[in-house]
């Protein structure tokens, strides 16, 4: 069978800052285009569980060790990234310290919600608006079905 | 940028019949390796939300319209799928009708949980046993984190 073609699956990590009293959250400010804030986060690796490569990937971004507590959602819109289709499991997670930016993050710095930072990028504004309900609520993601929309 | 390798993204869904009293739900017998019954699923297309693909595998394979109602979590284990490196996004849906096995299944059944068939295919008797605790509780998928599986 030839291999078929799938979107691409990435993670992304919403980290609160659970040593801090607002718990604010960690965003980087993008290295690379597009430009803008972020979520840390970044492609899966073959051989690698979403829940690996979300640690993983904070940990390159923000230099932060962090500990899972919610898968948030699955973000699959296709136009959600201009460089083509991709797919991303996104997970709340706790850490303590002070991030700091690497790797694909030109700097990370802490936000008390809801005051995000602008330009957010891909559909980075819509997962923290959706993160804001489970924030307050502990609901995750709605689902976005064709007639659910 | 050359196009990273990541784990193909797949859907499965678990379809509850909301119009009979025990609201069982449907799984397939497998036509293709490997054997067994699994949960109707499949690859998610290029330029398709996971939402979507669920929905449509779901059609494909048992002729059933469904109303998806939660994701039940994101199975990433490197080792659940003996052809590959697959991720999927598993949803809970409702549907009612009477499911007719198409497509990759060569038959489609109800099951009253937690009397489920065997041998079930991949990780889905894993998935199967967090959708009881889904049932009972509403609480989704542990996450199966490095350190905290």
């Amino acid at each position: 069978m030839p291999r078929p073609r799938t979107p691409l699956l990435t993670v992304d990590v919403i980290i609160e800052l659970s040593d801090r009293p607002e718990h604010p959250i960690v965003l980087i400010r993008r290295r690379n285009p597009p430009p803008g804030w972020a979520l840390p986060g970044g492609f899966v690796d073959e051989g690698e569980s979403t829940e690996a490569a979300a640690m993983r990937e904070a940990k390159e971004e923000t230099g932060l060790a962090t500990k899972l507590v919610a898968l948030l959602g699955c973000y699959s819109d296709p136009d959600r990234d201009p460089r083509g289709y991709t797919a991303s499991a996104v997970y709340v997670a706790h850490a303590a310290g002070i991030p700091r930016g690497a790797d694909d993050a030109a700097e990370a710095r802490a936000f008390a919600p809801p005051d995000f930072p602008q330009p957010l990028a891909f559909d980075h504004g819509r997962i923290l608006n959706d993160y804001l309900t489970f924030r307050r609520t502990g609901q995750p993601a709605p689902l976005r079905a064709p007639e659910q929309s």
